[in-house]
C-alpha cells in the first residue's frame, strides 16, 4: 500500500510534494520535541484541488489524516500519532494571498501562509492585521492559527482568532470542497458554520483559505511598565484602565518576581525596570489610529488609580518600550535555559485572576513546600501561564515526571472552581485529550463526539487529537 | 391530547402559565402582522428546569417546538405554523439578571429579559451594552436577540450579537440542559457549541441564559450629518474615517433621497438637514470612552477628504444630532403610512454597497420603468436595506403582490453576483426558508442539514423555519 500510496500522491501532487521515510521525519516530531510518530507519507498539496484530491484518495482508502501548517503546535496537534498508518496532509506551498481589498478592510490568504507574510501583506497595503504569536509568527501559519483559535497578546483589543474571519474555505473529510469565503459584516442566512471548523483542530476538516478582518494602522503607542502591590491590584488596575481608555488597551500582561528573576538570570540585555524590585509588574500598551500621543492619557489614568500602585513609568519611545517587553518575551526562554517545568495554559474570568494565583500557590506549597511557581501572561485576558519546577535544576527531571500528575491537578482544581479552563489558547491536541474528560461536562463532551459523528463519520480527520 | 397536554404543561409551570384557545392567539402572529399560525398551548416557564421539563414532555410525545421571546421577528421565524400541532414556548417569565461582574466586563442574563433592561443593568453598574435595535429593544428579548444573531446600527464597531457572548445555557431538543455559561475571554479547550445556537434561530435548542460581554460607557460623542456625491463617495468616505478614527466610528448610515421625502412627508418634526437638496446623506457617529471632545478629529477626518463630500455639519449635542437621528428612525414608519413595499435586508462587501445599488437599480428601473427605490441603512457593514413600492400608492397592492417574486430575482441576482447575502441581520425565518435555497451552495444546505439533523434528530425544534 505505501509505496502505491506514494504513487497516488505524486500523481496528484507533483513527484516532489511527497516525502517519506527519514525525509518525512521533521514533519513528525512537534515543535518541542515531546511528540513523535510516524507517517506513511508527507504531501505538500498546491492549490485547494489537490487538497480536495488528496482527501479523497484517503477517504476511499480509509487512511487518516493529520492536517498540519507550520507544525508550531504546543500540544501535539499537528503530528502523526506513533502507530504510523496516516499521512501528514502539509498547507505549506499554498501560500498565496489571493486578494486584499483595504476598502472593505478584508484579505482573502491561503492556510499557508505564515503569520508574519499576512501581517506584512496588510502593512504593504497601510492595513492592520492584530493576531501577534511572538515566539513563532515567523514560523506558523495562518490555517494553523485559525484551526486552533489562537491567542496571543493584543487579544484583549481585538479577539481571538476565531474573532478575525469572516469566511473559510474547507475540504471536508469526504474531500469536496465547501467555499464559504464571503467577506461580509453581517450575514444571518443560516448557521455560523465557519466557526465549528475555527478551534476544531483540524479534526472536522481542513481550513484551506480564509477572509481575514483588517483593522486601521495604530500611528500612535504609549507603554507603560507598573509595579502592582499584588496580582489583586492588577485586576482592579485593568478594569480601571478599560473605563479610562477603552479600546485603546492593546495588550496588559503581568509578570511575577519569579519570572523576573530567571530572566535576569539566563537572558543577556536585561535587567530591573525599576531600582527598587517588585513582586509583580504589569506591562500595559496602548494604541490609537489618531497621531496624538497617548502618554499623558495613561499617566492620567494610572496616577487616578491610587494605592495599588507602587511605581510606574511610561514611554512612548519603541526602544524603550522594547527594554519592558523583552522581560516578557524571554520568559519561556530562560525557563527553557533552567530546565524541565511543568507548563500551564490556563484561564479563569479576569476578575478571579488574583484568586485563582492565590488558590493554585497555596494548594502546591502545601503539597511541595519550595516549589518554585512561575507565573505571569495575558492577564487581560484572565489567561495565566503557571509553570511549575524544583528550585534546584538538579532535582526537576525525576521528581517532576513523578508529580506532574499530582500537580496539574492542584492547578486544574483551581481552575475548575473558579469556572476557568484548563487550555485558554494551546488547546487540546494530544497533550489534554485525555485530561479534558475529568474536567469538561460529560454532556458537552458528547454534543462535541454528536458534531465530530455528523461532519466526519469514518473519524478520518487528525484522530487522537481533542476528542 | 389537547386537554391533557394542558394540564401537563401547568404541572410543570403552574396554571397561570399556559394559554390556549383566543388567549393564546397575540403569540401565533409576527410583529408584522404577515404570519398567523395556531398552538396547543403557549407556556411560560419561569426558570430553566421548566423548560426542560417542557422540552421532555413534547419530545416523548413528538410535539414540535416554537420557541419564542419578545416575538419581534421580521421573518415570521417566532411563531408557529398553520397547522396549529405545535406549542409555543415563551420565555419571558425567565427575566432575571442573575449575575454582573463589572471587574469581568461580564453579565450574566435570562433569556427573557429585555433588550432594553440588560442595557439599563449594565448602565447601573457604570458598563455599556452595545447591542442596540432602536425600533424594537424595548419589547425584544435577549434569547431572541441571540437566537437571530440581531445586528442593528453599532455593529461596525462592537459586531453582532454573537460577538457579544461569552457563554450559553441552551436547554437541547432532549430535554436536558447545557450549562455552557463560561465567562472567559480565552478558552481552547474543544468546540465553541455556542456558535452553533446562535444565529439558529431555535432550530437546535432553546438559549436560556447567557453571559454577555459589557463595555466601557463612552463619555464624549460626536454626529456628523454628511451629504455625499453619491453611494461610491460614501464608501469612500468610510474606508477613510476608519483610517483616521479607527474603532471611535460606533455607526455610520446612509439614506438615499427618496428614503428622505418619505419621513419629510409623513413624520411631523422632520425638516431637510441642508438648505439645498443632496441625493445622498450619510449620519455617522463618533464615540469614546475619553471626555474629551470629538469634534475636532471628525471635522478634520472629513475635511481631508476631498470633493466626495457637498457639504457637512457637526455636533456633540445630544438633541442637536437627535434631529438627524430621526431622519434615520422614522424611514420605516414613513414607509408604512405610505403602504406595502416589497422590503430587502441584504449585504455586500463594504467595498461593493455602491455597485450592488447602481445594478439592483438599473435591472429595476429596466424591468419596471418608474419603480420607486427606498434605500438606506447599515452601509458601515455593508448591509443596506432596499425597499421597492410603486409611486402611486394605490397601485402598490396588485401590482407588488404580482411581481414581488420577479423583483426578488433581480435583488437577489444583483447580490449574488457580489457575494453577498439575502438576509444581512433578519435572518430566515419562514419568509427566506424557500428562496435561500436557490442561492446558497447546496453543500452548505447539506451541512446545515447534517447538524440539524445531528442536534435535533427527531426534528421537534421550531421546524419551518431557516432550513
Amino acid at each position: 500500500m505505501q509505496k502505491n500510496l506514494i504513487d497516488l500522491l505524486a500523481a496528484i501532487a507533483g513527484n516532489d510534494a511527497v516525502l517519506a521515510g527519514d525525509s518525512a521525519a521533521p514533519y513528525c516530531t512537534d515543535w518541542r520535541g515531546r511528540y513523535s510518530g510516524k507517517a506513511l507519507a508527507v504531501v505538500f498539496p498546491s492549490n485547494t484541488t489537490q487538497v480536495a484530491e488528496v482527501v479523497k484518495l484517503c477517504a476511499a482508502n480509509q487512511i487518516t489524516i493529520v492536517p498540519q501548517g507550520g507544525n508550531t503546535s504546543l500540544c501535539g496537534g499537528s503530528v502523526p500519532l506513533p502507530q504510523g498508518a496516516q499521512i501528514v496532509l502539509n498547507l505549506s506551498r499554498m501560500n498565496q494571498v489571493r486578494a486584499i481589498d483595504p476598502t472593505n478592510y478584508t484579505m482573502t490568504v491561503e492556510a499557508g501562509c505564515k503569520l508574519d507574510y499576512v501581517r506584512e501583506a496588510a502593512e504593504k497595503c497601510n492595513r492592520f492585521f492584530p493576531l501577534g504569536l511572538t515566539a513563532t509568527q515567523k514560523f506558523c501559519e495562518i490555517g494553523g492559527n485559525l484551526s486552533t483559535n489562537a491567542g496571543g497578546i493584543n487579544v484583549l483589543r481585538y479577539g481571538n482568532a476565531r474573532d478575525l474571519v469572516l469566511g473559510l474555505e474547507v475540504v471536508l473529510p469526504d474531500g469536496r470542497i465547501w467555499n464559504g469565503l464571503r467577506s461580509l459584516r453581517k450575514d444571518n442566512s443560516g448557521y455560523d458554520l465557519k466557526h465549528l471548523f475555527m478551534g476544531a483542530e483540524g479534526t472536522l476538516g481542513i481550513i484551506t483559505a480564509a477572509v481575514l478582518k483588517l483593522y486601521p494602522r495604530p500611528q500612535a503607542e504609549a507603554t507603560a511598565c507598573v509595579a502592582v502591590r499584588d496580582p489583586a491590584a492588577a485586576v482592579a488596575l485593568l478594569s480601571h484602565l478599560r473605563a479610562s481608555c477603552g479600546d485603546r488597551i492593546s495588550a496588559f500582561e503581568i509578570i511575577s518576581r519569579s519570572s523576573l528573576d530567571l530572566v535576569f538570570r539566563h537572558m543577556p540585555d536585561t535587567r530591573e525596570p525599576f531600582t527598587e524590585k517588585h513582586g509583580w509588574i504589569v506591562i500595559t500598551q496602548l494604541a490609537d489610529v489618531l497621531s496624538a500621543p497617548l502618554d499623558e492619557a495613561l499617566r492620567g489614568a494610572l496616577r487616578s488609580f491610587g494605592a495599588g500602585i507602587a511605581e510606574f513609568d511610561i514611554s512612548s519611545d519603541k526602544d524603550h518600550a522594547e527594554r519592558w517587553w523583552k522581560l516578557r518575551k524571554n520568559i519561556s526562554e530562560a525557563q527553557k535555559r533552567e530546565g524541565i517545568s511543568i507548563k500551564h495554559d490556563v484561564s479563569v474570568p479576569i476578575s478571579r485572576v488574583a484568586d485563582f494565583i492565590a488558590r493554585a500557590d497555596t494548594a502546591l506549597q502545601n503539597a511541595f513546600p519550595g516549589i518554585r511557581i512561575v507565573a505571569f501572561g495575558h492577564m487581560g485576558d484572565g489567561n495565566i501561564h503557571y509553570n511549575i519546577s524544583m528550585p534546584d535544576a538538579a532535582q526537576n527531571k525525576s521528581f517532576l515526571k513523578q508529580q506532574e500528575g499530582a500537580v496539574n491537578k492542584l492547578v486544574y482544581a483551581a481552575v475548575g472552581e473558579l469556572n476557568g479552563s484548563i487550555s485558554a489558547e494551546h488547546g487540546l491536541g494530544q497533550l489534554k485529550r485525555d485530561a479534558i474528560r475529568a474536567y469538561k461536562d460529560p454532556l458537552e463532551m458528547e454534543l462535541m463526539r454528536t458534531v465530530k459523528q455528523a461532519i466526519d463519520p469514518h473519524g478520518l480527520m487528525n484522530p487522537g487529537k481533542v476528542l
